[in-house]
């Protein structure tokens, strides 16, 4: 899927809400557990019950990866029920050398056919390009997360010098970026607003502003609406462009909301809430 | 396997060679590609080929799931058929939040009965305490790597500032480390030397020493002997401790020594002259 489908999805649609199916195997409803295929039973439910009201499914790898090489054939077939009119994340957070990260580019965009995946920046360039080498898929880099551990690297000042000739004379030029500034502003380099986006787990409006100055046309991901506790009007107020230009994601507040037999009803509700707020976010938006 | 256990291997085989199984499917000799199970027929006979001469085996999960959920399964028999003598690495750079890196920890730690993992330090560190949580685990935390993408991030100047009250007089303290420094010096914080390791690329000499003057007691990984251009003797001279304190990584070099039917044979000779070798080394440490 390009970033021109999914933009017209998130318009036909009047959402850019991304469900988060990081379906632990403990939270499901009780009355599901005994099912042989209990897992992917879920994910069909919560898939059939939320596709009206969003644009996107994100899959994050670890949940899958628990439960062994059944959890990897259970997200093939997650992957494969998704609607084509969905963009396809998966949540997996890699980056290796080039011919490592190559084979995971092959095992999420080919192997598993995911149109998008998120990735670590940490090695820098040359473990970021065999994924943006591919065409109409996205890569989805790290910027600043919402976690508590952000403040360790992600925001700590970097001190960035830059060699100037300024009429014969030579300058050494200071910045003080944070980590995360300075690995959007490299890695933008190296991709475009067609195969690249990034996470933005910021929660504070001086960071959203100021992120969405530096990369005005970038799609970004947002997780952790919910019960990761980002605030949805915040997000968008600041965020927002022409395009939409966000992802907002939630997972355990959609795919938990109810641990009993009506959980995909629940789950339903809690998306076309979600739905219903972006709807008139978009409509401001395009007003202003 | 614990710290002192694979001490005591190194120290009974004179060997701190790790071999990397990168198995590539394209890559299997020829006469094995028609086998219906030839990735594990491959690993099998690398294994019994070279598990005399090393004391570790490091699995690249990406070449895995290129193959999907068959290759989590091939994995996961790979794992169980490395004998319980050997340390066994999951190389899979993981890294996310909290809840997410506890499922990462229990899919290689539990469901895959790794001794080891690589994590991502970008996210810090409640995206790294789910590993170090496990007992008689091992978390083994990027450092400095030898890709060139090194340069965009983990050789960049941090600035770090610290506020010191000296005699009444409150003093801002200025340190520039590199990135990867400074990650070293934060994540040593959040782990003992029994249960944290560092993957460690280097191949400049400065680096090397002062990274061990900075670390003397941890154990590291060093990847890229051979295909990537690491020198053993230069590794070996500056990082060699009274405990070994490395793993020394080489994949291509060995499981790739031959293409034909000789391709176990020529991996053994490679793996017997990696381990002749540092059993020199081994030597002239005990002996300095």
């Amino acid at each position: 899927m390009t970033r021109k489908q999914l933009v017209e999805q998130i318009f036909l649609k009047h959402s850019y809400l991304c469900v988060g199916l990081d379906t632990d195997v403990d939270k499901i409803p009780l009355h599901l557990q005994s099912h042989p295929d209990a897992v992917f039973e879920f994910n069909k439910a919560i898939i059939d019950a939320t596709k009206e009201y969003c644009v996107s499914y994100k899959i994050n790898t670890a949940f899958y990866e628990a439960m062994g090489a059944k959890g990897w054939e259970i997200m093939q077939r997650t992957v494969d029920y998704i609607p084509e009119t969905h963009f396809k994340i998966a949540d997996a957070k890699r980056g290796d050398i080039g011919n490592t990260s190559a084979q995971y580019a092959k095992a999420f965009f080919e192997t598993l056919n995911f149109d998008a995946i998120t990735v670590a920046p940490y090695m820098g360039s040359d473990s970021l390009k065999p994924f943006l080498e591919y065409q109409n898929k996205t890569t989805i880099v790290l910027g600043l997360t919402s976690n508590a551990g952000a403040k360790d690297f992600e925001l700590q000042k970097m001190l960035i010098e830059t060699h100037i000739l300024d009429e014969g004379v030579h300058i050494i030029k200071k910045d003080t970026p944070f980590l995360y500034e300075w690995v959007i502003d490299k890695v933008r380099e190296w991709g475009t607003i067609e195969n690249l986006m990034f996470v933005i787990g910021a929660t504070r409006s001086d960071e959203l502003k100021s992120i969405r100055n530096k990369i005005p046309d970038h799609f970004l991901l947002i997780p952790g609406v919910g019960a990761q506790g980002g605030d949805l009007h915040e997000i968008s107020t600041h965020l927002l462009n022409k395009d939409a230009g966000i992802l907002v994601n939630s997972s355990r507040s959609i795919i938990y909301a109810s641990g009993g037999e009506d959980f995909a009803e629940k789950a339903k509700l809690a998306a076309k809430d979600y739905q219903g707020q972006m709807q008139s976010f978009l409509s401001e938006t395009a007003n202003t």
